[in-house]
């Protein structure tokens, strides 16, 4: 996989690491601690896997300031953010990102009226609708439908079957995962007694720059307005954003989780995997959920926030799940035993 | 956005809805309250959007009865259901739907046994299969695949990249949102002491009239027999609907719910976000899950039923979760006490 | 739906399991007991639905040997698993799987490079990458996509739509359904300050024998390393498996659950519908999970384990989640109500 070398000491500077030792040696690809060999570079982040330390064959182990090395032969770069540092020398090393070769393959369909950029690529089985304008260097990948009136911005990646429909916009260097669905109709209906009717979506979906949407996520359409991601957002499969729904630039979101329409997220959040949003809520800047959070109320202010019960063994869990139906009945018990202390106190108190 | 225009006087005569005010005034378009213009229609359903009344450029509202307009300049609809009457009003002014334009796309794959009405549509990439059966005004989308032996009604929409399978049977008006998977084989394995040998699904999946199924939403076949959604149901993105499962008329599903093998869920459910249904259970009709519920008894009577634990400070979570594990202690700890406390008690009475 | 017809005694020797009457019957179908007609054998495999034998028309019905049959027309294979029994005789009688008609459809890209056995087909608008290999008898579904240099063993379907991106590695009789994703990106992003930078997803998928995919399921490949699936596992649809996670032999994981980076789960498994696990855990050989459970620890030792709280009345749940936050504090209170009592006794016996 090694596409160019470096000596230890270029690739400190690079990436403005503290170098351990000596920097002559070369690397030439990135491994875990457990697989990698005498050419590679590797890095401990997780203290979990610590015990590999020992083991690693790699020439050089970037690590936090917090781990000792006195006991091992590996070169070394310390860094406040070793898994940072990994990534930056692993795109070095082997710039991972495939060129695109321009073009459009022969079996893709791309409409009449549609502006491409000269330099972007259109691979096998694609679909590009009428009025769609692509930018530099973006890759349309085998399968995927990209509708009419899009916009998408340069360098941006389209993977396999994914669908960005009729009238969404892309921000650059946007990456779109396989089956990923761009600008489906929003979930609208109006309860109309003895059945549902639809409510127009009329709005589209508008997506930053840098953001990275996972494979069969799905981002509705807005109702009236648009459905917006910002900037720098990265996106896990299988997330659900419903109509309307804004996330703020920089938020990170794990895989499964779920975004009623108009909810709106802060900047720099972070969302577990399987969370639940209810809609019409907002959510600050800087707030993290841990996975399966239920969240079913604002949240005003940044900080750390969970629930869900975390599993054990049956038998012990059926005991206690029958008793939290109890719960309140348990609290009231409780209360005027307390009640029954007091009084027995004072009474003897008398 | 706006096709045509009409007065207020003729929404209102449409709607069936209450005209306060002069009827005069020509409406051109539908917006939310902060967005619309001077040609606008907007409405308040959700009183959390109450405050926007104040600033909104719409030159009509629709409102309910509860909701007092003195203080402003706009005419009014007065609506029992807002919500409802702004979904047809906007259905009138824009027609959101486009008109199909019949014929088959140079790259599609329609198979020489397929029998496709002259007023339907079959998009670029698509695939038609042997035997399969499509109704007047149906549009196939870009890049869907419909098996072989497939019945799909009158005026259905397949958006792109959907999957429906060989021998799946729609109703009309059945749309089909993007990525959707109508009629994969179902998830059946027999234990077999070291391995799992998988159970021939048979059945296939019937879906009645004026339906709509989500995004990336997942409808298996049955194993024996058919899975079915009745008229009128409206699913969810990314639902996982089971073999053998019924949905009854008019049901509503949202986002991330899965259910599981012949569960069997009532008319007019209203079912929430994420919630989880094991299998063969029995839900009666109107029963209303809130979102996250997770569903492992029958639900005989209709009603509104919840569970899961809303998100707090992790501090605090971290706290509560330990104590439901010694829930079940506790409560024991309790009735000891209690039975203390009325020994002492009576002793004293002594 | 019948292709051919057998004897009861005969089926009861294919299987090995023991018939209980006369064996001359001929069976040409197989249906559940409400629906058989007399030409079907059935089944009884959950005492839920044993009211059906009162009434079903099944010349022959396979039972545990725990229901009696007394009552009944209709002859018996006893099976220790009657499920298992039921499956392998529908095989025998139906078999569903359709046989695969070689060739490559004349909509479909191959790309010249790419090596395809004699006996595989390549369907409608499916698309073959460079260096990749085919093998026997694999079926290769409408608008499937599959990168570059993946490897197919023989005998594998891949469903409508469905994506294998470049590198993937397949065993033989694995079966993906539509719409899955196999080999998207890891989500794998480092934090920058104000920023996060993507971390190169240098790994692959790797993929057993008789391995089974859900529809829209997604498995990402590895960071470093691949992701592995071993032999015989079966996961439903909807699943998110991230990158670098291993699942071993047998593990068999039901809708909707999502399994984060770098875990680890045991052979034998049995995970139910929505599970949630978080990263970089280990999971014993034959752990089960019930439905909705959330994983966030190791668990060392084969077992059942659960969380979550069942569905109950809103009314009744609210009261219960709100004193839910207060248990520890209700904790503290019952120690103190607890030492107090003991006081009194003390001071009572002195």
């Amino acid at each position: 996989m090694t596409s160019q070398d470096y000596t230890l000491a270029e690739l400190a500077a690079f990436t403005e690491s503290r170098l351990e030792g000596s920097g002559e040696c070369r690397i030439r690809g990135v491994a875990p601690l457990e697989s990698a060999g005498p050419d590679d570079i590797s890095f401990l982040a997780n203290p979990k896997y610590r015990a590999h330390l020992a083991d690693t064959r790699a020439v050089a182990v970037i690590l936090p300031d917090t781990e000792s090395a006195d006991a091992y032969d590996f070169a070394v770069l310390r860094a406040d953010n070793p898994y940072l540092v990994f990534a930056r020398i692993a795109r070095i090393l082997l710039n991972p990102v495939p060129r695109v070769i321009p073009g459009v393959h022969a079996s893709a369909s791309v409409a009449a009226g549609a502006r491409l950029s000269d330099t972007a690529r259109v691979d096998a089985q694609a679909v590009v609708g009428e009025g769609t304008v692509i930018g530099d260097r973006c890759r349309i990948g085998p399968g995927v439908v990209v509708g009419d009136n899009v916009v998408i911005g340069d360098d941006c990646r389209l993977d396999a079957n994914a669908s960005v429909l009729d009238g969404v916009r892309l921000g650059a260097r946007v990456h779109i995962l396989p089956g990923a669905v761009i600008g489906g109709e929003g979930f609208g209906f109006a309860h109309a007694g003895d059945h549902w009717e639809p409510v127009p979506q009329l709005g589209s979906v508008v997506i930053g720059d840098d953001v990275s949407i996972g494979a069969n996520t799905t981002v509705d359409r807005g109702s009236q307005g648009d459905t917006v991601i910002g900037n720098g957002c990265k996106i896990d499969n299988l997330v659900q954003v419903a109509h309307n729904v804004h996330i703020g630039e920089h938020t990170i979101i794990a895989s499964g989780t779920g975004i009623s329409g108009s909810t709106r997220i802060g900047r720099y959040c972070t969302i577990g995997g399987s969370v639940g949003f209810a809609g019409h809520l907002e959510i600050a800047d800087g707030v993290t959920f841990t996975g399966m959070a239920m969240v079913i109320g604002n949240v005003p202010e940044a900080g750390v926030y969970s629930s869900g019960i975390p599993a054990m063994p049956t038998r012990d869990w059926r005991r206690s799940a029958v008793r939290f139906r109890q719960l309140d009945e348990m609290a009231r018990r409780l209360e005027k035993l307390e009640k029954a202390m007091e009084n027995t106190k004072e009474r003897d108190e008398q």
